[in-house]
C-alpha cells in the first residue's frame, strides 16, 4: 500500500509515471535493453532528452533565446556554477531568506565578493525580506534569490526589481509549480528531486547572453554553462535513467493541463491546509502569513514533544514525511505537484483529530485522570505551563 | 525480447537485478513508496546506502583505512575533484594511455603542473606506455593513471612502481571486473555505468590519510573529499536510486562468487572474443596482444565501411553497440561484468558467420557476379587493393 508522502525532498511522484517507470524498466519501447543500459550517444537516449526539453519548453514557455541545461551535482553544485559562469566582475547581490540562500551566498564568496543586499536572518528567516528598494551593486553580474525556501516554508510571490541586473533564481522546491515568467530571470536552476524527478538532476535554464566561457578560471568542465550547452548537455555520460524521469513527469504535468491547472490546484491544496492551521487552537504556522510557501507548509504545536507525536501518530496512520527540518523543528509538510488533494485532506482530517484527542487527554488531566497514552507528551506540556498553545 | 549487449558504458546489468528494481519500484519493501520518494535523511535510505557500502567493502576487501564515497558528476567531475583535493604541492604525475588519461590530465592543469610522464599518444594509444622506471616529480601528490581505457581497448594488467607516490586510478571500466588489492591505490574511482550501474554516481575510494582540506581553495563543496567523507556521502541530496541500484548490483555479484569467480568469467570471455579475433582472415584486434583489455574488445576489418556494415547487420541480428568510439573508429565490443558469456558466444558466432559471407561475396566478385547486397562494402575494398585483410 502507498503512504500519503510530504517528504521534502526527494519526495512523491506521480503514481501514474512510476507505473510506467516499472513497465518499461527491462524493455523501454521494444528497442531491448533498459534506458539505464543505453548509450547515451543512441538515438534512443537522444530522443528521450529531446524530448524532455521540448516538453518543458512548452510547461514554461521557454523562449529560443535561453538554452536548457541538465547537470549533475544538484541545487549545491549550481551554487558554485552560478558564481563561477557569471561572476565576471567579481561581484554579486546576494537575497538571504532562508536556509538554501545563505548556502550559496556562502559558497559563492570562494569566487569573489558576494554581497548581502536583503536578509531575514535575524528574525529566524520567517519571512522574506523586503525588497522594494534593493542597494544594488553597480559591478554585480546578478542578483541571486531562493524563491521558495524549502526548509522556511517561505517564498517569493512576485520577482524583486533587481534594477536591470539579471536574477539568477533558485527554484528547486518551486520549479513547475505554477505559472511563471520565464524572461524574467537570467538563470532559472533546480534541483529536480522535489517537484520534477528522482534526484541526480539540476535543470538549469539560462538566458544566451549570461553564456560564455567561466568567470573563474578554475571551473570543471561539469559545471562549466558553456562546454554543457555546446555538447547539449552530452558532454559527459549524463544520468540518463533520472533524465528520462524527468522527462515522464513533464509529460504527465502537460496531461493534468500545464502549469495553469497544476498551479489552481497547488493553490487550493495550501489554502485548505492553511486554513487549518490558522483555526486550529493547537497548531500555529511558522511562516509569516504574507511570505507562506504552497509548496512547503510549516507550523507546530509550539511543544516539540508534542510535534514529535505528531510525526509519529502521523507515520502511523499512512502520512509520512512530516517532520520539519531539524534546523527549524516543528511541523512541515511538502505539498509538491505530485501529492494530491486527497493526501491535505487526509492530513487535515488528522490534524483535528489528533488536536481533539489532545484537548481530551488535557481537559481529563485537569480533572486528575491520566494522560491518554496516545499523546504522551501532554503532561510534560502542561507542567511547563504552555498551555496557551492548546 | 532483451538484446545482447556490448555499449561501452552506460552498458548492460543483470537481468535478475533489473526485474528486482521494477518489482519494488512503486513500494520498496513495504515502506509505501519508491526508492526514488523518499528522504535521503530517512532510516529507509541510510539502510540503503550503509549497505550498499559494506557489499562492496566485502567485494574489495577495503580496509577501514579507506573512505567510500559516493558522489556525483562521474568519472569527469573526479578528473578536477582529484587536482582540487590533492594537489598540495602543486604538481601531480600523469600517464596518459589514452582517450580518458588525456582528458583527466587537461582537466588537471586547471589547478596546477600536470607532468605527462609516460604516454602512448604518438602512437595513436594502441598500448600503455612503458613505466618500467617512471620519471617521478619529487614534488608530485601523486601518480594518476587510468588503469582500462575503454575507448582504446588496452589496460594495465598490474599497476606501475611510482616509487613511493599514491596511485590515484581511474577505473571507471575496469570496476569490480575481477579482484584488485586496494591498498596498493590512494584513490581508486568508478564512473558505475559501465559494471556497477545506471549512470549518476561516481564512486571515489579514497585512502584516510589523503583526505583533508582540499588544496584548491575555489573546490565546490560537491567536489570536497572532506566533507563528503565527513557527511557519509550526503553533504547534499544524493542520486538515491542510482545508489540504490549500484546495491543491487554489488549483492549479485556477491551471490555470482565475488571477484574471483567474475574475473574468472571475464578472462573467459575475453579469451573467446580475442581468440575469434586472431583466428580471423577478416578482422584484426586493434590494441597491442600484451595490452589487450579484458573489458573492452576492440577491432576492426581495416574498412569503414565493412566495419559499418558489420555494425548494422549486427544490430539486426539483435547484438548492439558494437561501433567503435568514434575517435578511434573500426568496432568495439563491451563485454562487462553483466554481459554473459553466451552474448559473447552469439557474437563470435556471427563474426563467424560475416567472415565467410564476406569471402564468398569477394570470390563471387572475382569470377564476375555481382556482390551481395548484404556486404554492400566489398567491391570498394577490393577496388582499394585492400584485399589483404580479407
Amino acid at each position: 500500500m502507498r503512504v500519503y508522502n510530504f517528504n521534502a525532498g526527494p519526495a512523491a511522484l506521480p503514481q501514474s509515471v512510476l507505473e510506467t517507470a516499472a513497465a518499461e524498466l527491462l524493455d523501454y519501447h521494444g528497442c531491448g535493453m533498459s534506458v539505464m543500459e543505453m548509450s547515451h550517444r543512441s538515438a534512443e537516449f537522444q530522443g528521450i532528452i529531446d524530448e524532455a526539453e521540448r516538453d518543458l519548453r512548452a510547461l514554461l514557455a521557454i523562449p529560443e533565446s535561453y538554452r536548457v541545461l541538465f547537470m549533475q551535482g544538484g541545487g549545491t553544485g549550481q551554487f558554485a556554477a552560478v558564481p563561477m559562469n557569471l561572476m565576471h566582475h567579481g561581484v554579486a547581490d546576494y537575497i538571504v531568506s532562508g536556509t538554501w540562500s545563505k548556502k550559496a551566498r556562502q559558497e559563492a564568496t570562494k569566487y569573489g565578493t558576494a554581497n548581502v543586499i536583503a536578509s531575514s536572518e535575524d528574525a529566524g528567516f520567517a519571512f522574506v525580506p523586503d525588497c522594494a528598494d534593493l542597494p544594488v551593486d553597480a559591478d554585480a553580474d546578478y542578483v541571486y534569490l531562493c524563491q521558495n525556501e524549502t526548509v522556511n516554508g517561505t517564498r517569493f510571490a512576485t520577482l524583486p526589481d533587481t534594477k536591470g541586473k539579471p536574477i539568477v533564481a533558485d527554484v528547486s522546491s518551486c520549479f513547475l509549480s505554477e505559472p511563471a515568467d520565464i524572461t524574467r530571470y537570467g538563470v532559472m536552476y533546480g534541483g529536480v528531486q522535489k517537484n520534477v524527478g528522482p534526484a541526480g538532476v539540476v535543470i538549469a535554464i539560462v538566458r544566451d547572453d549570461l553564456i560564455a566561457e567561466p568567470a573563474f578560471a578554475g571551473t570543471p568542465v561539469i559545471l562549466d554553462y558553456k562546454t554543457t550547452a555546446a555538447k547539449g548537455s552530452l558532454y559527459n555520460t549524463p544520468p540518463c535513467w533520472n533524465i528520462y524521469m524527468c522527462g515522464l513527469v513533464f509529460k504527465w504535468l502537460r496531461a493534468q493541463g500545464g502549469l495553469v491547472e497544476i498551479g489552481r490546484r497547488n493553490n487550493e491544496k495550501a489554502a485548505l491546509l492553511y486554513d487549518r492551521i490558522d483555526a486550529s487552537a493547537l497548531f500555529r504556522g511558522i511562516a509569516r502569513p504574507d511570505c507562506r510557501s504552497i509548496m512547503n507548509v510549516t507550523f507546530t504545536t509550539g511543544d516539540a514533544e508534542l510535534d514529535a507525536a505528531f510525526v509519529a501518530q502521523a507515520k502511523a496512520a499512512g502520512l509520512v514525511g512530516v517532520k520539519g527540518h531539524r534546523s527549524v523543528g516543528g511541523l512541515r509538510a511538502s505539498i509538491y505537484n505530485a501529492v494530491p488533494l486527497d493526501a491535505v485532506q487526509a492530513l487535515v482530517n488528522f490534524m483535528e483529530d489528533f488536536e481533539a484527542a489532545h484537548a481530551r487527554a488535557a481537559s481529563a488531566e485537569v480533572i486528575g485522570t491520566p494522560s491518554s497514552p496516545s499523546s504522551p507528551s501532554s503532561s510534560s506540556r502542561s507542567s511547563q505551563g504552555s498551555a496557551s498553545s492548546i
